[in-house]
This record gives structure tokens, sequence and C-alpha cells, in this order.
């Protein structure tokens, strides 16, 4: 096979060399594929590399193409994770893991155990209790089945079940919750229990009883009751021209930006090696973890605690992305592969799309006495993947501007996890909303990592925080107390900070090596940060213990290879975040060092009717911005806008002042 | 004339109407006009008016059709306001204000200082002394004056003197700052005094020396160094059928919204009568007022505190939208009108836009299980305007969408506010940034004050805000310690409150009198408001005693007509807030009334060099969202997101893997 860059995503030959490198190292067994993907390149020895390639310098070695497995002997049950060279074609290692470790979901395993839960025979007696009506079926979600206690070494699954009003792919079951719950063994596929739900305001649960019908929710646009909207008129992007980006491979080039585009099963899109006019300024940019607590602290919601990255995966539950559907104007989509269980390669086909769009105004000026204006259009470039994690979806994208600008957009959109109550009677709980007859929707969190592990001008960095104060009045400098400056402080070691509004704390990351021209302070990157709540469980909650990350907004740590994943590398059923507040805890030295920025954001949902039954996406930005890192804005040489090349129409008036115009 | 609506802009008629009805009033006598304006209409005689509209009832009287202006009597002169009837063509009342009011700056009378000054021998003589190169020319910008004192009542500017390096109407003089500044009382066209700036890092200040010639950093883009991109490509937006909004006169109605364009002088763009699907939400939207104070406590730039709205006005300062430049796709404008000082009117052409445009997606779900997805894409309508405030320009939007949300969106551009610097040998301030050769930018900040006069369901509401908070730990409720719930405080008094990340406390405006029938909660609509550092200047700063709406996030008062603008009436040289501060002292009941919410929040920006010659947009945006408004998303019937209807292209790969596509 072509020796792919150190960059680059799996392959599909990649699979079958680390498929075939397990069968020797066990031959004649039977092994479970969780997971087979590529091992992130050791930074000390892919830097030199992409160095050469910037400076246009011989290229050195390529760092050693690793990968990585995770799975199961059948034969044993064990659970192993193995590192393979994929350019000697042998294994690093292969070690079986502790007993209390469990790795992420996988698709099919998913459907085995909905389908094992489907079949059930206690599960089936517990259907037939609520005597449904004709024509409704019952269908169920697997749920991670997250920690209650430290002993736990099942691998379980908690299958919250829902009635299909009608037999069509999008009957929204999320509306009709069931009020029982069974737990399966997902190795053996054991039915464990079946947990009973409290459907009231307190902790009381009844045995199963039957079902007093109630209208489902439905979003599908042919089961709506009311007609659809007739005067939404087509808006239709045209690039006569083809787009502003070429691409060479996953190498993307765009409007002084250079960089390339990465995908893994647990991260999704990756952007590796982001250049600006030449210069490196991001090294890796990622969303690293996301945790998804439940406020409802009746057993068993108590455990509802997903990590959507850790547990399942963003990569592995991105959508196939459809022309017209997902995107608007010129489209470039990248394709994904993951393993299956009997370690055949998979396509995972347009999970990440990229292209351009107008965002309005980038700059403009009016000279007020003449009114001669200069106005540059603000054209960005996106890149985007839509992950389903059972009932929600996020859509997460990393959006490029011609002014050296990087944001990422979080969309939260997708379906509410929802719960029974009975709420015949007005019945409310002060922890949900409820969203539906008979459904609440529990209030929730949403935290993220953002991983950001800078090059800006270069590979040492230092991360300090801005702060805008008052002067004191003084009669000489400032006697009419107008006064005021900032503050800088300097993480110097590893650890974690807030933010904090009332001083306008702004984090930036500089690099003390090279000092701006113009300004005479070195060039730097700021974050624009997302100010959010953080975790709200209690200090002894496993929901914290698990994700440590979600107490502060800004973490540092020092680069090192492997620590990528702000809660640890297996958070499944873990006890223990293994993570960013572990590594932070080492307390190295940070400044003018290679340092990893780690920002945790999210939001407090506390949801609303109007989610339901489909979520209007809730948005949140975090932007990277540079500061001092040009001598002036970057974008000046961005062309007018102008009608020749933007070519927008005039809205013509009625024939008559105040005749309609319809 | 016919008869206006209520809510609609000033005729020319109007004007001219309310020139004569002045000219009645003073027979014979020299006018100078600074402004006629409709008068907000009487909101107890409007309400009836626009509920039959809504409710397509016969009509009752309108309210009364009121204007009012400001005038000098050049004889006396003396300053005026007058409040007139355009129906019975009386004078309502006539009055001579207070010696210390000054009226709002105008146009012409900027045009006149800015003449006389550059025309007066002693700055001619200030001039000749730095000895320009051939070629060079100097100009000004008359600055407010702002306070330092509470005895002044002469109506003064502070002319901000700039090296003009090339004949061209957009030689950035703001990059080439001079070290003087003469101070003309703008009645009289005299001279006051010639103050000299400092140009180190104290407050020494020296003669004007010969000028030490540096580049001047230019934005123009036949001004600029460097060739323009040549590999962005033409994005066109095609709406084939036409926009998917109509009107009828300055009303508009767009995807279940309907609502009528305003504009005043001083406002700029006013949204009123906002209803979605019939029911009411906001009587009236708009940017009541800004401050801009500056952080350099040097003299004079101790003065440095604009008020964008009550100082000049976002309505008179707007620029002439011209197509294909300022918005993109099938563009609407809306003209307005002001009045000369000599009583005519004057077409302000093309002061407003309104268009559509897509905002990615609105909401998507797919069922994993057989990957069935439904997608909605967000269309948008913006209506927008952009406000040259001399070198600052603010692109301030209303953005409605599909799903019942508003947004303001500020985008702040334009050229920074500059002082001359000596830094040939490495000087810096801790209160401002070099920005250029000789240039430096202070700190400063933009504090809006947004006012959000709501309808939600009706006419009385209640203002509260909901905090998240963890639920104690209790073995039978909460043993896990995973509960969270929501804690509501109603603000039943006039007054303010902050806000608070850590709590997720969010402002939610309720209709006690309407239960959401799902929910069982009150109909509402939350803010979405934007975290800022309030103003930093001291307490017994000018700065703080004339924008004491500074100080705190949210304010609430109870609806009285006339208390429009946040600092109070008039601003310009103004000792004291006169507005919200004053009118939430009166603590008034505020609990199911007709209250006013006002939300302060905005910039402390420290520029970077980035932000010089033209600043890339800084963008914040406040979000008014229905929360328990519906029963369940109000999106849903937007058609679905397809490539039948949306029409986007594929980005075809290269022949070969791996080669060039360019």
């Amino acid at each position: 096979m072509a020796s792919p860059h150190p960059f680059d995503p799996i392959s599909p030959d990649e699979i079958k060399l680390g498929v075939a490198l397990l069968e020797q190292t066990f031959p004649g067994e039977a092994l479970r594929y969780k997971r087979i993907d590529v091992l992130e390149p050791i930074k000390k020895e892919t830097v030199p590399y992409i160095e050469a390639e910037r400076l246009n310098k011989p290229l050195p070695a390529k760092p050693a193409r690793l990968l990585f497995s995770y799975f199961h002997r059948k034969g044993t049950g064990g659970f192993y994770k193995a590192v393979l060279n994929a350019d000697t074609k042998k294994p690093v290692y292969v070690k079986e893991l502790p007993k209390h470790i469990q790795g992420p979901a996988d698709i099919d395993e998913l459907i085995e155990i909905e389908d094992a839960c489907n079949a059930h025979p206690a599960v089936q007696a517990e259907i037939a209790k609520m005597q449904l009506p004709d024509g409704y079926t019952v269908c169920n979600d697997p749920w991670i089945y997250g920690t209650d206690s430290d002993d736990e070494t099942r691998r379980l699954a908690q299958c919250y079940m829902y009635i299909i009003e009608v037999d069509h792919p999008e009957s929204n079951h999320y509306s009709l919750p069931c009020a029982f719950s069974p737990v399966f063994d997902q190795v053996s596929k054991e039915l464990i229990r079946i947990d009973y739900l409290p459907t009231g305001t307190n902790t009381t649960t009844s045995p199963t009883k039957p079902w007093k019908p109630v209208k489902c929710v439905q979003y599908a646009h042919d089961l709506l009751d009311e007609p659809l909207r007739k005067d939404l008129k087509p808006y239709i992007v045209n690039q006569p021209e083809g787009p502003s980006f070429s691409l060479v491979g996953q190498e993307v080039k765009w409007q002084k930006w250079r960089f390339r585009v990465g995908f893994t099963n647990r991260d999704g899109l990756v952007l590796y090696n982001l250049t600006f006019d030449g210069r490196p300024t991001f090294y890796r940019l990622s969303m690293s973890e996301m945790t998804v607590p439940y406020g409802d602290p009746r057993k068993p919601y108590h455990r509802k605690q997903a990590f959507d990255a850790g547990d399942v995966g963003f990569g592995i539950t991105a959508n196939q992305l459809a022309l017209g559907c997902d995107c608007l104007g010129h489209i470039k989509y990248f394709d994904g592969y993951r393993v299956d269980p009997r370690g055949n390669p998979v396509l995972l086909k347009n999970v990440i799309c990229m292209h351009e769009q107008d965002n309005g105004i980038q700059h403009k000026h009016t000279n007020y006495r003449n009114n001669a204006a200069t106005v540059v259009r603000n054209r960005q470039l996106v890149l985007q993947m839509i992950c389903t994690v059972s009932n929600y979806e996020y859509v997460l994208a990393w959006i490029l501007d011609q002014a050296g600008n990087i944001e990422q957009e979080v969309r939260a959109t997708g379906i509410l996890s929802t719960m029974p109550i009975d709420n015949e009677e007005g019945a409310k709980v002060p922890w949900g909303t409820n969203v539906g007859p008979g459904v609440m929707a529990a209030y929730h969190q949403h935290l993220f990592s953002l991983r950001i592990d800078p090059s800006v001008d270069g590979y040492n960095n230092t991360l300090y925080y801005e702060e805008s104060e008052p002067l004191p009045v003084d009669q000489e400098l400032n006697p009419y107390g107008m006064g005021y400056v900032s503050k800088q402080t300097v993480l110097k070691q590893a650890g974690f900070a807030d933010l904090s509004i009332e001083k306008n704390r702004t984090f930036k990351i500089r690099n003390d090596n090279k000092i701006n021209q113009v300004s005479l302070k070195p060039v730097a990157y700021k974050i624009h940060a997302a100010p959010s709540q953080m975790l709200l469980m209690s200090s002894d909650s496993f929901a914290r213990k698990r994700a440590a990350f979600s107490e502060h907004a800004m973490w540092v740590t020092k680069y090192q290879d492997d620590e990528l994943y702000a809660a640890g590398e297996f958070t499944n059923q873990s006890t223990i975040d293994t993570g960013l507040a572990q590594w932070a805890s080492r307390k190295d030295n940070v400044e003018n060092e290679d340092l990893v920025l780690w920002h945790t954001f999210g939001l407090t949902h506390n949801p609303r009717p109007e989610d339901f039954p489909v979520m209007p996406v809730e948005k949140i930005s975090v932007m990277l911005k540079p500061d001092n890192f040009f001598t002036k804005n970057p974008a000046l040489d961005v062309p007018p806008s102008n009608q020749q090349f933007n070519k927008s129409t005039l809205h013509e008036e009625a024939c008559c002042p105040g005749a309609p115009k319809l």
C-alpha cells in the first residue's frame, strides 16, 4: 500500500493489516474487534516532517505509522489493547486490560443488545402487560450503563423502552417512553434485571400497567398533523467558478490557510497542522470529550451520564451526509473507515463535509466626508460532522475565515432523552420539563472539552490570561478616574483556571520567542471562550469523579503522546477520570514549552417544550483569534464586496405604495 | 397627506409641517433645526389600535401623531424643544431648555466645525510647524467634547487632527495623528484653545515639532502595497422565485412573523409589534444607547466618552447601503428622512436593508437504526443598518428565524480611534496598543443598552431569573448527588440585576396570565444575554455618572412614554445619567405589569494590531428565545432540506487520487 501521510486517517488496507497481525498473534482464536484505528503519530518525530514540508525542505523519514486495536478474545472473555506498527508489520505490544476497564460501545453491539432485549421472554411479558392497541410496537435504546459502584466489572447496558405509534422509519418513540427498563450483560447477552421507572414526582415505582393511550408527538414531515409551510422560497448558493479551496489528498488549501483533515473513530473530525500564510498556528484541533450528566436524581436515572466521545465515538456515530440536505453550496465530502466485529473494514461514507459560506461583513469603513466606503465580506470555510448519539445530534464544525480566525461551532439538536411521567393531574418535577402528554425531559448538562494543541509561530508556547482593571486614581496621571490597563498572569505550571467575565479575563497562547514588530508584544492567539456553568453534580458524585475536567473552564498540560482525551482513554463505566485532571496534577512546567490547552464549556440544558419533539439548534461558539500575530488586519487584501462579484437582486416595490405585494 | 400608521417613520411632508409650525411660532426669526422626527406614539392609545389590527376587528381612532423638534433660535442662542401635533397641526408645547443641555450633533454642524478648524489661522500655524512634505495635507475629526466639569455650558468640539498622506478619498488619516487638538465653540465657531497631546508614556506634552515622516497604514484596496487575493471565487445567492417575505408599506410578513419597520434619527432601525402566528411577542425592540469611554487617563483623552446614539444618532449616521456590497441575495431597502439646519427634508436613502439568509441546520434527527433523517435548514430574515460614527462602524442587525427566535447581532468594525506615540524607541503604554508607526490605539469599552419592550402573549408581563442549582444529597431522593433543579426569582420592583454564569442565571419574561398546556408553566421568552465586563471607570468618574446604565447587565422599569434612551434624552456634554438609573429608582411594581427590560452588554476592546487599519468584525449576539411560549418546536412545519430544493453541487475529485486539483 502507498505510504500514508502521518495525519492520514486509517485506510481499509490498514484495517486488514491490523486484523492479520492480531490473527497471527492469536492463531485460530475468535476475536471480536471493537476498534482498529490509527494511533496518533509521535509528535517529536512528526514535527520535523511537517516543518520540512512547510519550508519546502528535503523530507526526513516519516514517523512510525502506528495502529491500535481494542478487541475481545471470545474464548477467554478478556479485553485487550494492541499497538501495531504498520511499517514493520509487527505488533508493538498486545496486552490484556484490567477487568474493570470497559471499551467503547460499537454499533454492532448496540444492535445485538437491542435485538436481545426485544426478543427476551421477560421483556416481552412486560410489553404484554401494557396491552398496547393494535399496530403499536415497542423498541429500545440500549444506553451506556453509567456508574454507581466501584465494584462493577460486568459490561452492562440499560435498555430504555419506548412505544412505536406507527410503522414508519421515523415514528418518534421518544415521545412514548415505557416505565420499565431491562438491564443486560453486553457480553453474555443475559438479562440481569428489569428496573422500574418512577412515573410520579418522587421515587415510587410500580409494576407495569396497561398503557393509557396518548398521542405521540411526531417530527417527521409526513407524520405531522399540520400542513407544511408553503411560503418558503428556494435559496440557492451558486459558485459558477467552483470553490475557492483545493485539495491534495487530505490536505486543504484555502485563502492562505493550509491544513490536513484527519478522522478517527473516536474524535471524528480532527484538523492538523494549520498554517496561515506559511506560519504555523495550531498543530492539532479536536473535540476531545463531552459528558452529559442528567439531573433527575432517581434510580436508575442517577446513572445517566454519557461520554459521547469516549463511550461511543464522534467518528463512528457521524452521519452519512447527503448533498443538499446538510450543507448548502459547493460541497466536498470526506469518508472514513471503521472495523466491524469480524474484522472487516466498513466505509463511513461522507462523514465530513467541507464548503464555503458567506458570513456577512468582514470589515467596512465609510469616510463620512465623501461616503467613500471599503467593504469586504467574510467568506468562511466550514468543515462539519453531525453525530447521532442515540436520541441526540451534535453538529460539530470548524470554521476558518480570511482574517486568521478559527471557530469551533457546536450545535445541539436531535431529540431529548425522555422519561415517563403521569401528568394527567398536572404533575411536574423540579428537575425536568413536561414536553408532551405523559413524557418528561430531565434537566441535563453537556460539557465539552475542546483540545487545542497550539503551534503559534513555533512549538514552544506560553499560556497566560489578561485582565482589564482600573488604574488607581492619581492626581498626575489619572485625575479623572478614566484610566484602565491590562494585567497579565502566566500559567507557569500545568493546572487549571476559571473564567471571569467581571475581569474580562482572556486566555492567550503566545510565543515568547517571536515579537510583533508593531505592537512590540509576543505573537499570540487568544481564545474567545464560551462562558458556561460547570458541572452541577455533588462533589463526591461519580459524575464528578468521572469527569473532573468538567470542574474548570481552562486546563493546561505539557504535551505528551497518548494524552488526547479529557476524561481518559476508557470512560465507559469508569469510576474515575484518568485524563486531564491527572495529567494537570503533574504540575509540569508549561512556560515556553510544548503545551496543550483544554477548554471546558457547554450547556446547562433545562428543556423547553419548544425543544420537542426535535430540538431547534442550540449554538455555542469558541473562537481562536490572532492577537499580535499579524502586524495588521490580515484580510485587507480580500477583494472588495461589490455587485459585479456578488450579483445581488433588488426587491422591487409594488406598483402603488401600500398595495399588497402577494 | 395620507394618515400614517402610528409606527411609520417621519415623512418629508411631516418635516415640512413641523418647520411651518415652528416658523409660525417664531415669525421672521432665523432658526437652526437640529432635529424634527416622530415622537413615540402614546402606548395606551396605540395598543388598542394594533390589537384591533391583529384581531381583524374594526379599527379605533389612531393615536395622536406627534412630532418633536430640537432647534436653536439664532437670535437669542437659546436651545429649544417643541412637541407638535401633526393631526391638529398645532404645537403641543415649545420650551427653552436649560443652558447646560446640549442637543445631539448634526451632520452639518460637524462639517462646519471641521471647516472652521481647518481654516483657522492658529490651526494653520500649528500645521505649518509640522513642515509636512509636499502632497501631505491635514484634516480633523470634530469629536464630542465629553465632560470633566459640572459647570460647562458652552457647546464645544474637540478637533483631533490627522495627516493625509495622499489625495485619495480613503487615505487613512487615522494612521497619522497629529499631537495637537484645537477646541472650538460649536455655536460661535471660535477657537477656545489648542490642547497638546502627550506622545510618550506619561502626561508630558510639547509644542508642535516638525513631523518625522512614517508610512501611513492604508486600508483602501487601491492604496495597498500588496496585491489583492486572486483565489476568492464568486459566491452568489440566487432566489429564483423571489424572497419569502412580503410587504405592505412598512409592515413585513415573513414565515409566521409580522412586524413593522420603524426608523428614527436617533435609534435608526426600530422593530414594532412583532407577532408570531398571530400572537404578540414584543411591542418595540431597539438599540437604546451605547457609550464608548476610553481608558487613556491623560488630558484631553480623559474626556473621550462617546454616546453614539444620544450624542449623534444611529439613524442619521446610517450608511446608504448599496446593492451587492453590504448584503447578499435578494434585498429590500428602506429609506429615512432627516431635517437639515435650514428646515429642508433630506432623504436618507437605503439606510436599512432586509434580506433572507441561510444559517445552516435548524434541526436534524437521524434514526440510527435505519438512517432515516429529518433535516430542516435555518432560514433567517435579517434587518440591518450600518452606522458610521466618525472612525468606527457598527453593523446592527435584527435577525428573525422560523423557530420564534429573535437575535440582535452587533458587529463592531471600522477604524480605531488613534493617538500619536513616539515609539521609535520601543515605547508602549499600558492602556493602549501600538498599531502602526507612531500611532497608538487606546483601550476602550463599548457598552450598549438594548431596550426590549415585551408583549409576551399580552402587555402585562413579569421578569424573573432562573438559576440551576444542585439538589441537596438525600438518602431517599438524591442518594448519588446527581439531582439539580431550577430556582426562580421574580423581580417585583423596578431595578437592576447582574448576570451569573456560575449559576446559569437566565432572565425570562413571562405572562402569568397564560399557561402552557404541555409544560404547565407560564408562557415566556428568555434572553440569551451577552455576558460582558461592565464599566471600568472609577466610581466617581464622570464616565460612570453619565452612564449609570453601564454598571449592571439587566434593568427593568415600568413602561412610561418618553422613557426610551438609557442614558437620558440629552447625553452630549451631560454630567449625569438622567435615564434608566433614575427611572429604575422609582421602584415601581413591575410584576404582571407593562414592563421594559434593558440589557447592558458590550466589549472591553483592548486593540490588537490586527484591528488596524480597519477592524475585522467583532461580533456580539443577544437572543430572545421562546420558552414555554409554544407547546412544541414551532419550526416542525418548515419543509425538509433536500437537494431538489437546495440544488447544491458536489465537489468532484481529481482524476487520480493524490493529483493536484488546481
